[in-house]
């Protein structure tokens, strides 16, 4: 018999309490022995306590959960940083093992959690704090295993994804799109999290730190958010062949050098991930041995969620059992990210111009002087005076093409510099 | 130290070999001990002594391999029923735990192998067996293990992926792709196996056995090859918004019956399987909890099932030190599939009729006696006296369709049934 203590009880907190119920048998049969839900601390007991058939037991005291002598697996579903946090350290501190879906803490903790652990000989399995009911943890930690992973590229975030998606089929700009998916709820009453992509750099941070072998300050992580995506941008990707997406990029370089970075980015509309639309969320990655590999699944919402939270439960079941000794061998130390300067991509510009002999001799100096150089370009005349120029250039250092850009800025004909774009 | 045993030296053992060999210290640090090669069984010692430049042991007599004392896990790489059913068998009455990448042995002989492993106390990790570099099985067990699969839709031969590919994007002939996939390596000189979808067939029978709970006997698959498929049909297709693949189809009903099958279907373009391309795999599946979810990847290839060979042994050698017990507790009965005869399935018709009136009357006739209702329906002459006719049913039993193609192959004004098409 098994002891878990839950702490919240919101939307993935019920779902799970409710598939633990439901399956109780099955999975008994499955890891060999009973779970069961000892406790569970709640804001409102009296709420909780009418919405559960169970005869479960609820407290408000969330640090009597923890300091249970009788729980084994403390299952931390509040979220946000704090009190979550402080009570995952002491749980850990009480010799118990965790499962948490919280990304903010993992991204944030996830090197004094691990030590912690570590020291305590606890696991701490984390499969719900990234991309839902795609089981990324796992699949890089075990079924991977024999690859070093050169190249990762994520949709990791579905509120973006949404409303990327909404805007390139139905040609409908960036702010009504996003009102209309605050209405459905597939956004939130403050969008920033999402659509600034704080919460796609959480989520790599924490995936990175499995394909470096060890883990980053996510404040290095270069971010840059959806916000400023036009719906023209969109159209001209698409007559290029390429789609718009919020990426989370990671690289591990021959050179020994990382790259990790969140950026809304063109991908070429023939890649798997490009079709990857709405509220879906996918992990391509390139491995050694693996090659192309794609993990596409329903990156939020109760039960996705809830599935990378119960298989967490019952294989740290199966895994406390057996006494498994992969979590004691792994390493957790801090591994810096190369600045968002040092990376080389190819980039989309598009710039309004005076529409005027000498503008296009102009670009080709700005950009010469900055050693980037133009894979292609494409001019329309957009009316009055102004001309409008579409390129995209060879791969260049970003430290080159912001130099560029800066001349280009201040240069004579270049009117404005619309968009700027990563293309990978 | 972990001793390991490898039967067989061709491909997929050349990568395993190679790739222990080069990230052993990278293992060693991963999994807490040494893996050491014990010794390769192979059919030509002197051939494969040159090709490996580090001091292995090789023997021309498996069964030296398999009944050595000092030999912890047998990786079997031989390929094909015979011998390698006996070795693995022989190995595990020995007490050797069992990695093995053959899906032939796995699927006709799985319910032995399993049976005897559950009495003997050992493991067998059958990754490498389905879909090369794509971690079905594991994700399955593991990761997904909070989920009743409800349905399962799968790529899982590369060849006829590849060909179906070609076809479509080429508008060129089945018989021409096929001969110049074999020139290119992509298919088999005998690509009976491909083809005729005994191979995909192989490999659904051991998903099945992991989402039914229990195994089914292979030739209870109904099967159905790519061989009839017409570059006309896929063009059609095309127009109606389908793309056609050969899938492996399984169905876990809420009444408790289980379908499993393999032959070309229609799938609507926008489905996430309809744009995985030439050689790649790709396994879609409903869960109750994750949702929509998918796996794509390579499915074959030297590297690719290395991966998942490694995987297993990597993880087989973790789940040992910590006796896991996961695979004790697993159920190894024979399960019952329902007749093909049984199946609900939307249905592509492609007829020649004669161009007069009145043969709309016979073929909306038929249909009606055989309770087989048409969703849409479209009509081109075809010159001479020949009309073509193209509908999509509702969803009807196997049954009922097959009744109504025999009331029309018999009446007047038919002229042949050129195609018949299941449509998810």
């Amino acid at each position: 018999m098994l002891n878990i203590g839950i702490l919240g009880a919101g939307t993935v907190g019920t779902g799970v309490i409710n598939v633990l119920h439901q399956k109780s048998l099955e999975f008994e049969n499955k890891i060999g022995s009973p779970i069961k839900v000892k406790s569970i601390a709640v804001k409102n007991i009296e709420k909780h306590k009418s919405s559960f058939s169970d005869n479960l037991i609820f407290t408000d005291k969330p640090e009597n959960v923890v300091n249970d002598p009788e729980i084994d697996i403390i299952v931390e579903l509040i979220g946000g940083e704090y009190p979550a946090k402080d009570l995952i350290i002491q749980a850990i501190k009480n010799g118990k093992h965790i499962v948490t879906a919280n990304k903010e803490v993992i991204s944030k903790h996830g090197y004094e959690i691990f030590n912690l652990a570590k020291k305590m000989g606890v696991l701490v399995y984390i499969e719900g704090s990234v991309a839902g009911g795609i089981p990324i943890i796992q699949t890089l930690k075990r079924d991977l295993i024999a690859n070093k992973v050169n190249s990762l590229m994520g949709i990791i975030n579905g509120t973006t994804n949404y409303i990327l998606t909404e805007m390139a089929q139905k040609k409908r700009d960036f702010s009504e799109v996003l009102q209309e998916a605050q209405k459905l709820g597939y956004a939130e009453a403050d969008p920033t999290s999402d659509i600034e992509a704080y919460d796609a750099t959480y989520k790599l941070s924490i995936i990175v730190s499995l394909i470096f072998g060890n883990h980053v300050k996510v404040e290095e992580i270069y971010r840059e958010g959806i916000d400023k995506i036009s719906i023209r941008d969109i159209e001209y990707a698409q007559k290029l062949g390429y789609t718009i997406k919020l990426l989370a990029i990671a690289k591990h370089h021959d050179d020994g050098s990382y790259e990790a970075r969140v950026h809304p980015t063109m991908i070429n509309s023939e890649h798997p991930l490009a079709s990857v639309n709405g509220a879906f969320n996918a992990i391509w990655l390139n491995g050694d041995c693996v090659g192309d590999f794609m993990l596409y699944g329903k990156g939020a919402g109760q039960l996705p969620t809830t599935s990378a939270v119960v298989a967490d439960i019952l294989n740290l079941a199966i895994d406390i059992k057996a006494k498994n000794i992969l979590a004691s061998s792994e390493s957790h130390d801090y591994i810096k990210i190369a600045p968002i300067e040092k990376i080389t991509s190819k980039y989309y510009v598009r710039l309004s111009t005076a529409d005027q002999p000498g503008v296009m001799g102009i670009i080709g100096r700005d950009l010469g002087l900055s050693e980037v150089s133009i894979n292609s370009l494409w001019q329309a005349n957009t009316g009055e005076d102004t001309a409008e120029i579409v390129l995209i250039t060879h791969p260049v250092t970003e430290a080159n093409m912001n130099k560029a850009i800066n001349l280009l800025k201040s240069s004579e004909g270049i009117k404005q510099i619309n968009s700027l774009i990563r293309v990978e």
